[in-house]
């Protein structure tokens, strides 16, 4: 799908910080590009108002007033309750396709599998990208992103959803800043979004998990000083952590950042069916976790925290990075709240310890 | 397809103790339904003069040869070189198809989305088994292994290809004996042959591999006092770790057994590629590495050693098990080699400890 698309956002019933994870990430890294965002349960309100950031990107109540923003594509910006598409969504799927306007999707349903999207889309010459659809031919893992020059940082986490992609993305622009080329390597649909490439890891077979991550570092590591991966999951998540450890061996960072959301103390995905289940441990033992997973296979240090602060209060997200700091010994930041230039500078010292071996 | 098939074994060059697993184990385990092996490169021989059992089961060196041993079925026991169906092969299929024979098969390549072989079995009324091909419906782990009243071992290992099915098959007689009724929930296809249901894990969507393995303890659990789970993979295996800890996180199992082949200093997969990559750490490091791994989810301890020991002398063999006993401090035993009773006795007192805990 060619970069230039403006996006209309289908976000209905859950456009919020908290629950419309694409949605969001599209507005913050691509604004310029996101005409308004379509939740009719808050209608009249700007991305400002609701997120906190976005600026003047309005939220419609209905399709033909999205249609009015002169979109040229349809984002699915949230992913539907149960994971089938409603019938509700698939009319204006249609609708939007009978405009020519094209659709992107990180749904784990293809679109394009519905045989009357598809043929509408075909005839109507528009295309349906299916971010999550894998690509043929993928590999099991052979050890090459541990060849590429370039200096290989993974973002790890305590949980999914606590902000791996965007501490990540923050480090872009200070790392540039100091002369460092960098290449992205999105391990998920949102991601791929702002990268515009990529592949997500979660939606290979399996076996495949390690390879997948390899080709991503790979491709990502050409004209690039610092590859960023982009993790996945967490290694105490029941339901992921086989990709998480997957795609860890397949990326052998030389470096991992660890993520975490400062008010968060369980795994958040069982909050309903099984609460409490597994409780975060502290950050030292999350730092211990993933050095000790990554060391039999290619070792790799934690160099630095990201923490996720935005539902606190400044003072309470300020006492939270200290404790953490504290704690881990570790550079610590909210790289979207405050300045992210301690992880920058954590990964420039890092750099230069590889680059230049004790004498 | 039915239990009763009596089955030809394609191993073409490849017939031999390490080089034709799926093979070798439906000759351990279900050798009254197999007629034959082809291998044009070993004809004459039998199954007993080139794995050391199965008897008399011939070595055939043509198709034909295979026809007159009145097999109903074809299967496919060694992994074609490359992945892809070799040309030869095919033109057997097609010919066994031909005479009414069905297929089973474990490749990664699906035998029935040839085509023209899927048009021919039509035609013919002849099943073709995948057993690798994914079931639809599956979903992300729930926690539900926690809650099943059967006792749930799991067998993890060093490295792929160390005897983490056969370790567990080994034991289901002496349990047995001991009053304890057992389900063996199938991860692999090997597994799924000889248990005659299952689901290889490694060839669904990795955000599924946790959800099919709490499906199939949940299916095995059903009637049995003990649940034999079949590990995949090692955790320190650059390819395949993360369907182990997928595995280890979505079946909850209360205890391991952890196996390795005494011999085995490197992962295997990577000889050719990149000889020397992964060291296998001494057996009480990978205990660790294990119960860690398991402790945020569901806390297990590693009850046994099984030591696979084909390759020594029998001096060699003992003596390898002392070290390893003394190193872990565990029960330990070749279960294929010698008697598995030290194992048996480890599930039957773990599972003890369990139903009665400390007053």
């Amino acid at each position: 799908m060619a970069a230039q698309h403006r996006y209309l956002i289908i976000a209905e019933g859950a456009f919020g910080p908290e629950s419309s994870k694409t949605a969001n990430s599209a507005i913050r890294y691509l604004p310029e590009r996101i005409v308004g965002v379509l939740d009719s349960q808050a209608p009249g309100r700007t991305s400002q108002e609701v997120l906190g950031f976005g600026g003047a990107i309005p939220v419609v109540c209905s399709l033909e007033e999205g249609f009015a923003l002169e979109p040229t594509a349809i984002l699915i910006g949230i992913a539907p309750a149960g994971g089938q598409l409603p019938a509700e969504w698939r009319g204006w799927l249609l609708a939007a396709i009978d405009r020519g306007l094209h659709v992107w999707s990180g749904l784990h349903t293809f679109i394009g599998d519905d045989p009357e999207i598809a043929a509408r889309a075909q005839a109507k010459g528009v295309t349906i990208t299916d971010a999550r659809r894998p690509p043929k031919s993928l590999t099991v893992s052979n050890g090459l992103a541990t060849e590429v020059d370039a200096f290989v940082v993974l973002s790890v986490g305590s949980d999914c959803n606590v902000g791996k992609m965007t501490a990540l993305l923050q480090l872009i622009r200070g790392l540039e800043q100091r002369g460092l080329r960098t290449g992205f390597a999105a391990t998920g649909q949102t991601g791929m979004l702002i990268a515009g490439r990529g592949l997500a890891v979660d939606a290979v077979v399996a076996d495949f998990v390690g390879g997948a991550t390899e080709q991503l570092v790979l491709q990502a590591a050409t004209d690039a000083d610092v590859v960023l991966v982009e993790g996945q999951g967490s290694l105490i998540h029941p339901g992921y952590s086989g990709v998480t450890l997957g795609l860890l061996h397949g990326a052998c960072p030389r470096a991992m950042i660890l993520c975490h959301q400062a008010s968060r103390e369980f795994i958040g995905d069982y909050s309903f069916t099984r609460p409490a289940w597994v409780r975060i441990p502290p950050l030292p033992e999350l730092v211990r976790i993933y050095e000790d997973a990554a060391r039999p296979v290619y070792p790799s240090q934690v160099i630095g925290i990201a923490l996720n602060t935005y539902d606190l209060s400044d003072a309470a997200a300020k006492a939270a990075l200290a404790v953490a700091q504290h704690e881990t010994g570790l550079p610590t930041t909210d790289p979207v709240r405050f300045d992210p230039a301690p992880l920058v500078d954590a990964v420039v010292r890092a750099r230069a310890r590889v680059a230049q071996p004790p004498a």
